[in-house]
């Protein structure tokens, strides 16, 4: 047995180190990642997009999208005219390091201002493994039900912001928005909180104001740290 | 290399032998046993509870939980009176037959009908970890939206029927039902396949109708074959 448990922690101490070099390279190229992760079909592309739509004029963006099978999301950004790569994960159910190490081989970072990874649509695994983004993004949303932060707890702990989407629907779900906030802040003290609708476009000024002052506090204070997680 | 896939296929071998046993067990006692899977959200507990409700008068029925932390959804369960036993998976992304074997070591299940197995919110990784449940179950909803087959057929490939859950909400969201289906039959030809709400409780007795048939078969027929899967 104890050797299984340790080839586990082989390969995450593995993945551990090609997140610290992926954080090195963006680094190095003054060039912010963004990791989205959600459960299936709380609205991870249709954040993405809009956000794209929003910030293309003003940052050169480029997309990495972890999908099991299809390239669905990724065929969908592409019509946005921003270099996307696509990776498989041939049903693994989270992105590694050593994937986004390949992509962004593939991409011309120097020119680059911000990444930003989908990763594959789950709730648990993704946070295990490291990627070297900057920042950890979570998307829930109000058809998922009030009660996700409580029984997801890692994915709520491992994030540094996190929208919440669907809110056009809100008045036909019983979704308890003190009882959901109140489990988000038991589990991450102060996390950045935005209401959203990818629909209306409710709240997506918020949204796109706080990512864009990401990247310039990113590209301006060199020394700022970024916790790997 | 060959040494870390090696000892992958040892853990899943040791899974199928246990899920082997709790079939066997299971066949026994004559206790049915169903396999609930779903991304967070879709309405497993909702379902398993309307079912549950309607069938208990009928069948002795327990009811097994996965969750990741919280005893949520076993405290719910729990108010219908029937026996309930909590696994918390402690961060694992999946239920696997070597915790249903532990469970069901605690079930009289010479007087149970139905043993029903809630598993954890994930559309990836249960799937890979057979428990020795006769039918798996998947429940889809509304708002994940209409490409979910496309992007996950591990879990549509690998189940035996399929409840479409939040039908009351599909003039909110931008499903069409056409294209789902058609992914669905690509997968998995001839599934079984019930458009439900929970909330309004719409499709109910075709679903409930189609478990109580289930449950019947399987008593009588003796000879039924199961994939165990």
């Amino acid at each position: 047995m104890s050797k299984k448990i340790k080839i586990v922690e082989d390969i995450l101490n593995l993945n551990d180190m090609k997140a610290l070099e992926n954080r090195n390279g963006f680094n190095d190229t003054r060039t912010f990642a963004l990791n989205f992760m959600a459960s299936p079909g709380a609205g991870k592309t249709s954040l993405i997009m809009a956000t794209i739509e929003k910030l293309k004029s003003e940052y050169s963006i480029a997309y990495i999208d972890g999908d099991i099978a299809t390239s669905i999301d990724v065929d969908k950004v592409a019509t946005l005219g921003i270099p996307t790569i696509q990776i498989n994960t041939g049903g693994q159910c989270h992105l590694d390091a050593p994937m986004i190490q390949s992509a962004i081989s593939d991409l011309d970072l120097g020119h680059i201002d911000l990444v930003i990874v989908e990763n594959v649509g789950n709730l648990v695994c993704p946070t295990s493994f490291k990627l070297g983004a900057h920042r950890n993004i979570l998307i829930a949303s109000i058809p998922e039900g009030d009660d996700k932060p409580y029984k997801y707890p890692g994915m709520y702990q491992g994030v540094d912001a996190m929208a919440l989407n669907k809110m056009d629907v809100i008045d036909y779900f019983d979704f308890k928005m003190d009882y959901f906030r109140k489990g988000v802040e038991i589990l991450n003290p102060g996390l950045h909180f935005f209401p959203i609708s990818c629909k209306t476009k409710f709240g997506m000024n918020e949204w796109c104001e706080w990512v864009s002052n990401e990247i310039k506090d990113f590209k301006t204070a060199a020394t700022k740290e970024y916790i790997l997680r």
